[in-house]
């Protein structure tokens, strides 16, 4: 299978310089970018006027959580959990996450997304949608064990049935990832076994970590001691950590996850939207540390649109720092593809030579994309996710022209709607 | 002329109420609301799966930036205002920002947007477009004499002179108003002038108002006193009197705003990506004062999405108070629309009998607006602009299923590249 991408705008290499130029997908990776290929290809797509893009890598949400999306919005984070998510996610069985699974899997196809970390629960489900919608996915079981030591062994064990479940589908683009939940909903028995087990198992681990002021009051009067450095102390960090949120860190924090290689997801809508707080973007890039980019689930952003989550990113930080200078575009776009990729381990979030080809086609044939003065800062600025025409992961066309092509978006849409009763 | 838009989920009167209803529209406004209408209609709508709802008013916009996206970013205020917008500006000949008033009025109407009050020179230009285009436009040329009073003679002329070209296109949909561009770059003469005509000629008034502490810093050295006082002083306020942006307001100046039945236009976009600071936004509710939504130029925000505009307004009043509870849909949804709508003193903002006809029919047929769990919440949290499909002006559909029927897209947009060049 081969693909050839002509005369469009590229967003080249890692330095996300723009080149007019035609790109050639050969199997799963990108073999060519240069101007004037004249290979025959199986497919080829005209991209005059668009813009070709590396795809988003969405690196933290909660994928089936479309659902409930709009449920309930304008709550305290406490309220919202306990009241509205929690005792709804109770009645989630496996069919209706799947239905939740497909309905993401089809948002963030639609807005150019093409890797994502997910964390929910029955990921088996969730890994057959994605396997279907030919997304790239990295899924974690959330693991919650309340300090309660026959919690912990249940926990572990459905974890690992979930990963030799997702182990079973045999794709590359499927992965399980551990996911114990947070520091304040897992015990120090539970957070060193994942420990053992993703080093023993070579997985990654993702965990919510200062997401909110509360969590840093109840850990430091359990543990006398911040989130970060508990986890520190118990030999838990890495650079095959991901931290989603990071909101409440100190600099000592800080410094810990510079010096461990330990990723941040940043998550601006969700951040904003339960009035969590603003993460220190600012300090994290300039100990060095990784910072990428996520959504966070449906229910608090309320969609999975990377684009829009890069305005949010860049406008946040610039209002709270009161300086227009931080969060540039071109930062902001790193993060949501390059930096995203590097967390993951994948060879992927920059159009390059022996990448992997997964990309996003962007029609700027539209008058608030117009005129075409700075690619980049239209992306992140003046974009949304509606603007994406056409997904491409893994060599492989997922849409084209805003046509789904692995997935019946009409029974997806009547699915979910009629799941509505029966959770609400 | 007769419009029946059928089935869709209308969203009703002043309390935004959700109906499934259908719509009739008889001439310029709305003539009938409620379920199974059979009168025959010059057009019929289909709304299946769709939300009917109140136009957009963008409250503070300067429509031909379009031009100018994404040409500087990521600067401060004046470094951006002087060296980069200002020298482009001088540039900018009447035929010039003829092309950025169609782009702006293009942008507008594929997002939803049915009324806009607009800052700029070359109204007269400006105007051509706005009848042409459909929308509803309330037109202001932005005057600066900066104490000259040589300047202040030929600001209030060209001033006159706009406001008779403009009364000479003799449409209703087409208004002027007297802008006089800050209180930092206006001589008192000029506002007193200001009051003076527009109370003469029952116009109203639009000023920028308190935008940067910088501008707090410069009137209270000039003057020793806020802006707010300090118009309040010369008698420049009253309810005809919208105040752009008000990011820098105290309790005085607040008092002050509410006494006067003054209206502040928010512009949470602009203030964020220019980092000028958060506005007072719930002291501003509790006072009583009338707040509407603009999304301010496209070099500064950088699109002209109400929809967007919307989740912004929500998510950082929420993050800004750490309190999730303020900022709610159904306030930002009002001030998107009502609001707006009361500020310029039209029947207009709210689908009701007898209401304007200024209505967006916007596509819940998809991913990320799925479930319809609460359409308000949805519109404000989980749409774009791109979500639009018809927008209905005073009657006249102006865009159906996403084709713009009053103007020529293509010719727009190709205009629009060409000035690159020119003004670049």
């Amino acid at each position: 299978m081969s693909i050839l991408i002509r005369n469009g705008y590229v967003i080249y290499g890692e330095d996300f310089e723009i080149v007019k130029a035609d790109v050639l997908i050969e199997g799963n990776s990108i073999a060519e970018v240069r101007k004037g290929i004249n290979e025959s290809a199986d497919t080829v797509i005209d991209a005059s006027g668009r813009v070709v893009s590396p795809g988003f890598i969405n690196l933290h949400t909660h994928s089936p959580m479309g659902l409930l999306r709009g449920l309930a919005d304008d709550l305290p984070l406490m309220d919202w959990l306990q009241n509205h998510i929690w005792p709804r996610e109770a009645k989630l069985t496996p069919e209706y996450i799947k239905v939740g699974a497909y309905l993401g899997a089809l948002e963030m196809i639609k807005t150019g997304t093409t890797t994502f970390l997910d964390m929910y629960f029955h990921m088996d489900a969730v890994a057959e949608a994605v396997l279907d919608s030919g997304l790239r996915g990295y899924l974690s079981y959330g693991m919650i064990d309340l300090g309660d030591p026959e919690k912990t062994e249940k926990e572990i064990k459905e974890a690992l049935r979930e990963m030799k479940s997702i182990e079973k589908l045999n794709s590359e683009r499927v992965q399980f990832v551990f996911g114990p939940h947070a520091p304040y909903t897992c015990s120090i028995a539970l957070l060193k076994e994942v420990r053992r087990l993703a080093s023993e198992h070579n997985r990654l681990i993702t965990i919510h970590v200062s997401e909110t002021m509360a969590e840093i009051g109840q850990i430091t009067e359990r543990y006398g001691k911040s989130p970060v450095v508990l986890l520190d102390d118990i030999g838990f960090l890495g650079s095959d950590v991901i931290i989603a949120h990071g909101v409440w860190l100190d600099s000592r924090d800080i410094q810990i996850l510079a010096r461990n290689g330990v990723t941040v997801a940043h998550n601006p809508g969700s951040n904003m939207k339960l009035a969590s707080g603003v993460m220190p973007l600012q300090k994290l890039i300039n100990a060095g540390v990784n910072v990428g980019l996520g959504t966070d689930g449906a229910a608090s952003n309320n969609n999975l649109d990377m684009l829009e989550e890069m305005k949010l990113a860049a406008l946040l930080h610039k209002v709270h720092n009161l300086d227009p200078t931080v969060a540039d575009a071109k930062t902001v776009f790193k993060m949501a593809t390059l930096n995203g990729a590097r967390a993951l381990g994948i060879k992927a979030g920059i159009i390059k030579e022996g990448y992997l080809a997964d990309l996003a086609i962007i029609d700027f044939n539209q008058p608030h994309l117009r005129p075409i003065n700075n690619v980049i800062s239209h992306l992140v600025y003046s974009a949304n996710g509606n603007d994406v025409e056409t997904t491409i992961v893994d060599g492989k066309i997922l849409m084209l022209d805003r046509e789904v092509l692995t997935l019946d978006e009409e029974k997806i849409l009547d699915d979910a709607e009629k799941i509505v009763g029966k959770i609400g």
